[in-house]
C-alpha cells in the first residue's frame, strides 16, 4: 500500500531533500508517494496531497504550517529541525510530533562546541587579534584545570560532554530531569543549577527552549558564575536575557560570550552583540541538519510507525521537547 | 649511599624545580644531595658539586653547559627539555642522554594542536576578525571530511593523532621509521612523505629537529599539498624553509600558517611572520614542561639507573633524538 507523505518547508529545502528522502524510503522498503505543499513546490503545477489524504507530514517548524486540524488521518508530524518550540505548543497539533536528531547535526555541534571551548581555554583570540610583535610567552592552564558546565544534557549535550571529557576538561552537566553519565557531575533542579554554575569557567547552553528555560541565564544566574567566566550559546537565543548578559559583560562578571543563536535571526546589523568587543557572533552555524542523514531518520521513523514500533525522538508535549 | 645530582639551568628554573625534585626523589626512596651550578644558584655561597663528584646531571640544553668531559663518573645527563638538538651533537657528551617526556607537556601540546586544528577547520577567525554585522550562514564541512596529516608520530604526535581521531578527523601520520597506529594511515620514507602530504588539508609539524628534518617543509613539499592547505608548527622552527613558506602563502598554495616555534626566539618584532595576514604567531606556548611532573620523570629515571633498569626516553645519538 502506498504511503502519502507531504513535505512542508521552503522551496530550497525541497530541492535539497526530494532525492534524499526518496532514496531513504526505498532503502527502508517503503512505497511512498512524496509530494510538496504548494509553497514548497518548484512549479505551480507540481502535484500535492490534500490534507485529508496525508499519512505523514514532514515539516520545518517555521510557522508556514499553522493549522494541523485538517490532517485527520496523519499518523505523525516529523520535524526537520531539532528545535520544536514554534510548533510544540500549537493547540491544533494533536498528532504525534517527532523532532530531528540527526547524527551529522550532533557531529557539527560537537565540533563547534569543542572548537570554541578550546578557543577560549587557550586564549587564541589574543593571538589572532594582536600580531603587533609583542612576545608574551604565557601558557594557559591545562584543560584538566578548566571546569566546563553544560546546561542541557540530552543527545547533543551528552555528545559534547563526552568530547570535552576526552580532552581532559572536568565537565559538569545540568538538566531538568535527573541523569547519570559516567565521569560527569550531573545536577538537576533549581538548587542544582546554582551548583552547576558556581564552578563554570566556561558555560555551554544546549537546553531546549520552553517556558521554564526562557531567560534562564539572567542577572541572578550570571552572578552565580565565577568572575570572568565565558558563555557559549549554540542552543536557543531566548535562553539568555540579553540585557542582563550585556550588563554582566560590561561589569567584567562575564569576560566573553560566543553566541550562535538569537531571538531574531538574522541578528540585526545594528544589534549591540555585533559591536560589543567581548561578544563573538556566529550566524547559526553550530549545527545544521544534513539532508542524507536527516532523510534516513525520517524514513526509519515512518517504517517504525507502519510496523507498530514506537517512534524515535517523540516530543513530550508537556515538557515541550 | 647518597647520590650527587647537579642542576644546570637558569636561576628561575632552580627556584621552580628545587622543591619539586626533592619531593620526587623522596617519593622514589632516593637519598640525593641536590646542588645547583654557580649559574643556577640563588646566592654566591650556595654549595655546588665539583664535576668529578656528579652522579647525575640535570640540565636545560641552553648552551650554558658546553663541556661534559670533566663529568667522569656521571651516569646520565637528564634534559629538562624535549628538544635536544643543541646538546645531542656535542662531541664531549659521552654520557647517556635522556630527553624530557612530560605527561603535562603532552597534554598542553594536544590542547594547542586540537584547538588550532578546530580553529582552522571551523573557520573561526572569520568571525573573530569580522563582526561587522554581515550574516553569512555558511557551515563548515564535518571533521570526517577534513584530512589532517601529522609529521612526526612519536609520543607527542601520537597523542595528538588520537585526540584528532576522537573528533572524527581522518588522520595520516608520517615518521622516519615505520610505525603502526590503529586507525591512522602511517607512512615513512621520502616516497611516503609525498603520500602523507598530498591529502593534508591541515598539516601539523611535530618532528624532532635533525640534519634530516631541517627545512623538510620547503617549496617542493609545499607544492605537494592540496591548494589552500593550512600549516601548524608547534615542533621546531627550522623544520620550515621560511622563505619558501612565505612564497607559498603569497601564491595561495598555503592559505594560513599558525607558528609557535621559530629559528630565532623571541621572533624579532619586524619579522614578516608577524605582519603577514595569513600567519598567526604564538610565542612558544604550545607545550611547556611543568616542574612537578617533569621532576617525577627525572626521579624515576635515576631510580631505574641505580637499579640497573634501562633508562626511559634515552636519546639515540645517531638519530639525534
Amino acid at each position: 500500500m502506498t504511503i502519502n507523505v507531504l513535505f512542508s518547508a521552503s522551496r530550497r529545502d525541497w530541492n535539497v531533500y526530494e532525492t534524499e528522502l526518496l532514496k531513504a524510503f526505498a532503502a527502508q522498503g517503503l512505497s511512498v508517494d512524496l509530494r510538496p505543499t504548494p509553497r514548497s513546490a518548484p512549479r505551480d503545477d507540481t502535484p500535492t496531497h490534500a490534507p485529508r489524504e496525508v499519512d505523514y507530514l514532514i515539516c520545518t517548524p517555521d510557522g508556514a504550517m499553522a493549522d494541523f486540524s485538517p490532517f485527520h488521518r496523519t499518523k505523525a508530524v516529523l520535524s526537520l529541525w531539532a528545535g520544536v518550540e514554534n510548533i510544540a505548543p500549537n493547540p491544533t497539533l494533536t498528532q504525534p510530533l517527532v523532532r530531528m536528531v540527526d547524527p551529522s547535526m550532533t557531529e557539527g555541534m560537537v565540533e563547534w562546541v569543542t572548537g570554541h571551548v578550546l578557543r577560549h581555554h587557550l586564549g587564541t583570540d589574543r593571538h589572532v587579534l594582536d600580531q603587533s610583535g609583542a612576545w608574551r610567552p604565557e601558557a594557559p592552564p591545562l584543560a584538566r584545570e578548566r571546569p566546563v558546565t553544560i546546561l542541557g544534557i540530552g543527545a547533543l549535550g551528552q555528545a559534547c560532554a563526552e568530547a570535552l571529557q576526552g580532552l581532559n576538561f572536568p565537565v559538569t552537566g545540568w538538566s531538568r530531569s535527573q541523569k547519570t553519565i559516567p565521569g560527569i557531575d550531573c545536577y538537576d533542579g533549581a538548587q542544582g543549577l546554582s551548583m552547576a554554575l558556581q564552578s563554570a569557567e566556561i558555560l555551554v547552553l544546549l537546553l531546549p527552549l520552553t517556558s521554564a528555560t526562557e531567560n534562564i541565564i539572567n542577572a541572578r544566574r550570571l552572578a552565580e558564575m565565577p568572575k570572568g567566566a565565558v558563555i557559549l550559546n549554540p542552543g536557543r537565543g531566548a535562553l539568555i536575557d540579553d540585557a542582563d548578559l550585556l550588563s554582566a559583560l560590561d561589569s567584567g562578571q562575564i569576560s566573553h560570550a560566543t553566541l550562535d543563536v538569537f531571538r531574531i535571526e538574522p541578528l540585526p546589523s545594528d544589534h549591540r552583540y555585533w559591536s560589543h568587543p567581548q561578544v563573538t557572533v556566529t550566524p547559526h552555524i553550530a549545527s545544521e541538519t544534513r539532508a542524507p542523514s536527516a532523510s534516513r531518520m525520517v524514513a526509519e521513523n515512518i517504517r517504525r510507525s507502519e510496523n507498530g514500533e514506537p517512534l524515535l525522538n517523540l516530543v513530550n508535549r508537556d515538557a515541550g521537547y
